[in-house]
């Protein structure tokens, strides 16, 4: 496999120049420095470094070469290329600028072609490299970090450096580290399945400001994580930082809300910030698996204990109180003035023992634990630690730390950190790690893939005529199966009344006229019409209101009365394809944007999880004495509609809007087409 | 003024046993090593310590005193506050513990009543002691914290002494702090105003979990705010918070929505964490004012820049767009493929002259800039910091710095803290530090004060009757000037026909009775009566689903129609008193909690904000075609209702509900009053 040659190359060619202080002399400096050892220097002038051999040409060396260490200039990379393949070199690291971040794409191209005629894969060009520390390799300007669990993939070399330098101060460290830079080869689509078999890694951490291939992106992030968890920063979330984004890769970013649940369909974890990606990484890397959503705190102070558990609550975890059994040994084993609930409260008086014990005790009723340590000058809490470890050891469970504060605990955090507990500045930070990290067991074992892509046997085209109008788009949804009213299409008054009677009064009229599209604004719907003498009414104002426009007649309905409004969309996101919105109709969708946002296609339960994530869930399920809605039927209706996309390419967008919701069942009441 | 003595005593007498280890020794060491010369130990075996003095009798102490600091066991104390009465001292510290926290109130009144009678001011007991770095006064066990601008109020001993030890690693230095625990005396109440005149302290920081006087707090922190910045946590939020809470300190936690509202309508800041109050006040410490919501930031790399400008938006500043002018300044100045729009991208090629003049020309446009540097380990990131320092002196604006990471960025950080710019680990951090800091200018010059409580005259009783029934309490509402629909009360069919007729129909009928409150589920209230025959029907209705119960005849409404229904209550806080909510109607309100919150009296301003606050604000405000409602009346509405429970201080609790809400005014449907 191409890509672990990338990262344990059996030897390693650095293009550059060896002069003092240039990108190629600092890269095998750091190469040097870093421990790898099988390196040559290439370069016109045969320059080594650091006591590393210098050729004016690969043909002169004689060790194999697996990768290429690039940081010539940019005009030079595609002969060293067509070198590097010449050699049976088949992974490079192209540092070198001056692409398309400058607009420069023909030479990108150039380079790609070359890389595909010799099986060459490539990282960058404009990146800031790679790491391994498992073969001591730090093909990178960068700070070379310390070894550890935590892979990071970042489309920024800039914040990707800055990670590799705080990642010690973070407690957290890199098995493996990417900087794709214009990504013209290889990116998160082939490095996450890599790292999902790689034995190094335990979580991977993505920054990204754009995708290439959304349907390919949801892909492999819903598979790989169903091995291992994935955190993603996804920047550009507001205007301006979408502005930023655009102005700084020159690709355009998808809208927020998309990624947003794109992340929420995969079982990968959003976080808004470095420091909550380290703290999340660091607890994936140490801890065993948080199995459940119940969690105890133990403290020696009250103050962090119920900052902590305010957290916990706002985050869903439960603070779950202790069974009377617990609370028989705490207020024996406690001194009097503890806290025997949770969070259980040691005071000034908890020592090892103590910490020890009671930990071993409570996490024997919840699945994870937060130790709080708040230090005093005049204490020993490396003793604390050291209980605390015991009953990590003990349980098997995992514990998180946040031992207080300064340098007063500076001994306690590294005993912590070398018997890989993590500790956390303040308890609220190592709260959320928990509730993240239950949350990705709960995905994991729960959830279901997406919906295969329907078969392409289902495509037939909507219709050969040119306008698409209400009562075609009717007959269409029908054949596909909607809940669609009974209704009646008449061009003439005659055809009209006998519909009336047929439906039965009291009935709905409206106007049908390729030019009306937003019919109610425009008078073309006529509702409660009770009997002949009205329908005849009605017939002739719609005709009125169509004068000097195309009029197609009137389309008839039954009155429907006491029902909840949904609408239900679908659009096609530029980087993600189809998109389903299922919201509460009316003007209530825009002012409460009371909506809710999936990926097509949608898995029934991902439709139900759809449906309970809306304001007005309570309300269309029944609450305070309302008439609980056929909430299947919803679920039903938008699973099959979010096939719609796949089974008609030729839709660009669809609003059903309003579907009348009851305890009856769904019906659709007005349908908007819009082909492509 | 006493508490001055408390913080700038001329001597300090140390009282407990002066043993290795015991914690009068621990006390005169911490005095001592932090510097502060006048100190005396008193024990029964005049011991001293650490070349003090030790006498057994303050009597025979020939200097000045003015403040006790007591560790001494608990059932001491009393007879040394006596002895320090009588030798003039007037102010303690107790750090001894034993009082009301483990139920022992009686020991802690007998020493407020001694107190009192010497005029001693008290801190604790139960406390962590105080601190007053302008004197070098360490009267605590907790590490010593550098001097600084930010003094810290903690109702928590522990975590008081975390933030202590935390403070200069977090880059503030500390003015005074002050842990009061069981607070039978000093508490915020009266350090507050004393901070406030500080010429040591620019910005207060307070932990607390629950207050002791709801009112008091609430004039003490709109006062205080008007001279400083004022940063709160108050825990117990969420309800395992709480429990912990109460478990804690044995105190009553107000409602958490009251709490926040109390400081929403002062010009406090609520932050929930230990990190965001430090974040905070390092800001306030050192930076200038930030006078308005327009931001830039300035980086050397993109993908920090877009994370800031993310966290801007969605912190309500202002990522704001260069002028043509500021434009064209930065083409011309600045390298090809620098970024020239907010987030501004000097690349990694900014140099100290970059940031320098970048700066300078952004912040003629902006009120406030965030500087980041992504640091490499081969560039000189102190150079950056240089010119950061000089922009900052030339525009005399606040600039946040955010120099990332790790130990590459060190000696750059010690600069930008010696030059007063803080710097903060993430941007994300930095922007919302310049958000708070916005926002407290802005209500600082825009709030007004609370509404003085109404005076005693306008009190007067709401009737003598027992049953307070609808047609008085219409009546009661109408003579305090409140919108109430034209309505006839009558108690027998031939006046209420009467009563329709001059009312007009269509008009609404409601049952009256003392014994049926929820008429509306009784099937008590019958609407849209439009005749003689209907009305007389209704009226039999009435009295029938009455049998067996108190019939006191039936109330005539005007049928009112189309109309957005609102609701307004007012409720009493055990902590805060009257508080006042106001919500959109009907089941939405349970369920969308669209509700708004404030502690009355409320200002005519602060009644405008409510409504603003409100989900369905763009609804009643006519968006989507909606008829505008006359949101003036409702503003008066709110404000004249937050006097009734001062004028009336026999009400318990008022639900005005619905109230009608149209483009014609607001008419009360429905009052519910319950009485003490």
């Amino acid at each position: 496999m191409t890509i672990s040659k990338l990262f344990y190359p059996r030897g390693v060619a650095v293009f550059g120049s060896m002069a003092d202080g240039k990108l190629g002399f600092e890269l095998v400096r750091q190469i040097v420095d870093g421990g790898y050892g099988s390196v040559v220097a290439i370069n016109p002038k045969s320059q080594g470094a650091f006591n590393i051999p210098g050729y004016d040409s690969l043909s002169k060396v004689n060790q194999v070469l697996d990768l290429a260490v690039i940081a010539s200039p940019a005009n030079t990379v595609a002969s060293i290329l067509n070198e590097c393949g010449a050699a049976g070199i088949s992974a490079a690291v192209l540092i070198t600028s001056g692409f398309s971040e400058i607009g420069n794409r023909a030479g990108e191209e150039e380079l790609l072609v070359i890389a595909k005629r010799y099986g060459i894969r490539l990282i960058g060009p404009n990146c800031a490299g790679i790491v391994n520390t498992a073969c001591d390799l730090f093909a990178t300007l960068e700070t070379r970090p310390p070894a550890g669990k935590m892979a990071f993939i970042s489309q920024s070399g800039a914040l990707g450096g800055a990670v590799l330098s705080w990642a010690e101060d973070q407690g957290v460290g890199i098995s493996k580290f990417v900087s794709y830079g214009n990504r013209i080869d290889l990116d998160e689509l082939e490095l996450l399945p890599y790292f999902a078999q790689d034995p190094e890694t335990k979580v991977v951490a993505l920054y990204i400001e754009s995708v290439k291939n959304g349907r390919e992106f949801i892909r492999v992030i819903n598979e790989f994580t169903k091995v291992k968890p994935l955190v993603i920063i996804k920047s550009g979330r507001t205007s301006s930082g979408m502005r930023a984004t655009l102005s700084h890769t020159g690709s355009l970013a998808g809208l927020d809300a998309v990624y947003d649940s794109v992340i929420k369909q995969s079982g990968a974890i959003r976080v808004e910030t470095v420091e909550d990606m380290f703290d999340l990484c660091k607890g994936f890397s140490q801890l065993p698996a948080v199995k459940g959503k119940k969690i105890a705190i133990v403290t020696n102070s009250g103050g962090p204990g119920i900052l902590a558990a305010d957290r916990a609550e706002s985050v869903n975890l439960q603070v779950s109180e202790p069974s009377q059994k617990l609370l028989d040994y705490l207020s024996g084993a406690l001194p009097p003035n503890c806290g025997l609930h949770n969070p259980y409260d040691l005071t000034v008086q908890g020592t090892e023992e103590g910490y020890k014990n009671v930990l071993i005790e409570v996490l024997k009723e919840v699945d994870g634990a937060l130790a709080i340590n708040v230090a005093t000058p005049y204490l020993d809490s490396v003793s604390l630690a050291r209980g605390i470890y015991a009953a990590s050891q003990e349980t098997g469970k995992p514990i998180a730390t946040n031992f207080m504060a300064g340098s007063i605990v500076t001994e306690s955090i590294k005993y912590l950190s070398s018997k890989n507990l993590p500790n956390y500045q303040i308890g609220e930070r190592a709260i959320s790690v928990l509730a993240n990290m239950a949350e990705y067991e709960t995905k994991r074992q729960g959830r279901l893939p997406l919906v295969q892509e329907p078969v392409a046997e289902l495509t037939f085209s909507i219709n050969s005529t040119v306008d698409f109008l209400e009562p075609d788009a009717m007959r269409w949804l029908k054949l596909n199966n909607f809940p669609v009213p009974e209704f009646n299409y008449s061009q003439n008054i005659e055809d009209a009344l006998d519909g009336c009677e047929k439906i039965g009064y009291p009935v709905v009229m409206k106007v049908v006229s390729p030019e009306i599209i937003h019919k109610s604004e425009y008078g073309g719907v006529i509702v409660g019409i009770k009997d002949k003498p009205q329908a005849l009414e009605a017939f002739n104002r719609l005709k009125q209101i169509s004068e000097g426009k195309s009029f197609k007649g009137v389309i008839i309905y039954p009155f429907i009365n006491k029902s909840m409004e949904i609408l239900v969309g679908m659009s096609r996101d530029p980087q993600f394809g189809p998109v389903i919105v299922v919201g509460t109709g009316g003007i209530y969708t825009e002012i409460l944007h009371d909506i809710s946002l999936r990926v097509a296609p949608i898995h029934p339960d991902e439709a139900w999880k759809m449906i309970t994530e809306l304001k007005s869930f309570p309300i269309l399920n029944g609450a305070r004495g309302q008439e609980k809605c056929d909430l299947l039927a919803l679920s039903n209706l938008i699973v099959n509609f979010s096939l719609l996309p796949f089974r008609y390419p030729e839709i660009e967008e669809i609003d059903l809007n309003p579907v009348f919701l009851s305890s009856k069942g769904a019906l659709i009441a007005d349908v908007r087409v819009i082909r492509k």
